[in-house]
């Protein structure tokens, strides 16, 4: 029986493994967590608006219903692709297929101040550590004598226009006008300030022109200061410097500007594109072994002269397009090469407001927003958390509220020399 | 307008707070956490079967609607009583009255080994690490080939035998019946061991003969080991010794078996008890100052004779009696003496027993179980909390599996010379 070996289990990694479950074939999955994570929404357990655990589910309790499928929990750390095996912190697994999908890590730029520094939203440790930051940042505020200190504790920085940037903003603005302006009345009213900052010259450069201004438009009402056209070009504890000079004092700074695949790409032989993308071939096989496959983020994959963006959806059908190889191989037929069906993009702006374009049509304000909620309920996995997460949105909607914010890990101590601390949150891994 | 200062937000602060929230009183809280935690389901956390969020309730969020009443984030380190004085790592903060309700640490009896090995269950971090540690254990287990290791890793000491040992015992039990079973099918069926320990005769001290029996019969058939009149003597990372000699090897040993107040009692003046709680006036003030009361778990309080337990009920009204009190001399009145109503007891085993005294009355089982369910909805703070925390209950009672089973933090690697490593489970504070 031949063994298949997913490594990641990313919405990539998930969706070949349920392409395989119920199959003769034998399936061993790897991931370092023992759950697979809905990412698109770990914005908001950094805003405090849903509980980790309604955005995660156990890989085990997944698979559980199919002999074929095993699980272990593992950080693959290399690929010996003559031998035919994954190199593991819990020892060598051999393979007859192997699905590499471990995603994507943040990309600096070479930037080694913001790596230090800023906080970034890859995993669930990340979005605890951003809120954790943001709430001790209120905390520390509220006791802060120093007028300019207290600014640059409630100065919120995000760079990276594209979909979580403009998510987080929107949601971090209604978090502060709807719930912590109420918990913290020892503050100013308007002492808040959240600056979204983009190189390029415009927010969301996958949208057209008026979903962009649309969307641009709808932060500014909330309260989200937008600088587009301005890099950051140096980060310090207590502050960012813009291109053009701007300083903005601020002891927490949000970095969504960039992705690259992740490090394990470096370690393959083959082609990479700019962001460390593996060029496999249009079967989404390494170039210059079979029985490898690699997909989503680490993926480069060319498709009507344009490569397909590092997202969910594209890795989806990367998955689902890698299992049915494998099943088509082993029963000796032949497969057509990839081919994403692009089903549109969307990303919200607060609470009732969203940007969307799906088959030819573009939608924007609450009707985007109400699509926006649908689809992700629906890739929600499991019952229970599709159940749960729609009753916290439900009471956050209608109450603004969900009293989340709790502070889960000690504080640095405010008493301390403590500027520093205060931005690293607690021990960055 | 005289200043009140709360030290600490357990059940007891959390009382005298709401009981002085709209008073004309200057009312200052202080934890070093930002949210009251619900204690008695911690264990519930610690065995994945509710969120984090859901026992969890943010202070400032409680008292927002009351202008007199202020939240500050610290750490009390100390009081100056001769100058009215509490110290905290965010700096010293003024009193006219204070009340000291920090609640209780684990007591190890000398036992310095427990104490650095043993997981316990005092606030969120130590569920959050226990759990990580039961579910590590079980991926550690899957993939071990030495048998005798392995079956350490399975085997998991509760030492304790009063409701916390009790109730996580029965919940433990019912977690790898119900899903960890399923979860890992390559260990074999019955290779889990839960083992209670007890150096007293009997488990739950504070219930009656007959209850004490039913509990331990319950347990036992749910596949608990009860081992009664045993104090544990010794214990490594790999397994703990009784007294009688025997020898338990495991990798987890939870602590329940001793409680004493927080360790800031002991930088006061005044007599203690045995278990380090400050021996109170029969109003609940310190012996010597008139303007500083201790309650909770860190009061020695009689009553007929008898010494008040350490539980919430006494803690909350002693809470409500201070704020009382302080209302009464700030308006000259009079304030009769502490009188504790004892309105019972319960302690639940497993999915659908309980054993509980109150009123006089005796209950056992699913009736029991009914109505520790409803008295801790009950007690549940908020609206929000009640309603999702029942969710879940009915969930899992209905599916027997709410999907909880998240490793939140990173694992030691399996593969190094491990076995100190899992048992002290993340960074132990």
């Amino acid at each position: 029986m031949a063994r298949v070996v997913i490594a990641g289990m990313g919405f990539g990694g998930l969706r070949a493994a349920k392409g395989l479950a119920g199959s003769g074939l034998e399936v061993l999955l790897l991931d370092q967590y023992n759950y697979h994570l809905f990412h698109p929404l770990l914005y908001q357990v950094a805003t405090a608006s849903v509980e980790q655990e309604n955005i995660a589910y156990p890989i085990r309790a997944i698979f559980r219903s199919w002999r074929n499928v095993r699980f272990r929990l593992a950080r693959v750390e290399g690929v010996d692709l003559g031998t035919n095996r994954v190199l593991t912190d819990s020892g060598p697994i051999d393979y007859d297929y192997l699905v590499l999908s471990v995603g994507s890590a943040s990309e600096f730029y070479g930037l080694d101040a913001v790596r230090r520094i800023a906080h970034t939203l890859k995993d669930m440790d990340d979005a605890v550590d951003l809120r954790n930051q943001i709430l001790s940042c209120f905390e520390r505020a509220s006791i802060e004598p120093d007028p300019a200190k207290r600014a640059a504790l409630l100065t919120f920085v995000i760079v990276g226009g594209g979909p979580t940037g403009v998510e987080f903003s929107g949601a971090l603005a209604e978090l502060v006008r709807h719930a912590l302006r109420k918990d913290y009345p020892e503050l100013e009213r308007d002492s808040v300030r959240i600056v979204l900052v983009e190189a390029l010259p415009n927010l969301l450069p996958l949208f057209s022109n008026s979903l962009r201004e649309y969307a641009r438009h709808r932060l500014e009402r909330l309260g989200v200061k937008v600088r587009t056209g301005q890099p950051v070009v140096e980060a310090r504890p207590d502050g960012v410097v813009l291109r053009d000079g701007t300083e903005i004092a601020a002891y927490t700074l949000f970095w969504a500007a960039g992705v690259r695949a992740a490090p394990l790409t470096e370690t393959l032989p083959g082609a990479k594109d700019r962001v460390g993308r593996l060029i496999v071939r249009p079967d989404l096989r390494h170039p210059d072994y079979d029985n490898v496959f690699v997909i989503g983020d680490m993926a480069h994959v060319e498709q009507g002269g344009k490569v397909l963006p590092m997202l969910a959806p594209v890795a989806m059908q990367e998955g689902a397009y890698v299992a049915a190889a494998i099943l088509a191989q082993e029963s000796g037929r032949e497969m057509a090469p990839f081919r994403y069906r692009d089903k549109g993009q969307m990303a919200i702006i607060g609470r009732n407001a969203a940007v969307a374009h799906a088959f030819g049509i573009q939608m924007r304000g609450f009707l985007a927003w109400l699509a926006w909620l649908a689809l992700h309920l629906y890739y929600l996995i499991g019952f229970r958390n599709r159940l749960f997460a729609l009753l916290n949105w439900a009471y956050a909607y209608l109450l603004l509220d969900p009293k989340l914010r709790l502070i889960t890990r000690p504080l640095p101590k405010p008493g301390s020399e403590g500027n520093e601390e205060v931005v690293k949150g607690g021990e960055r891994r």
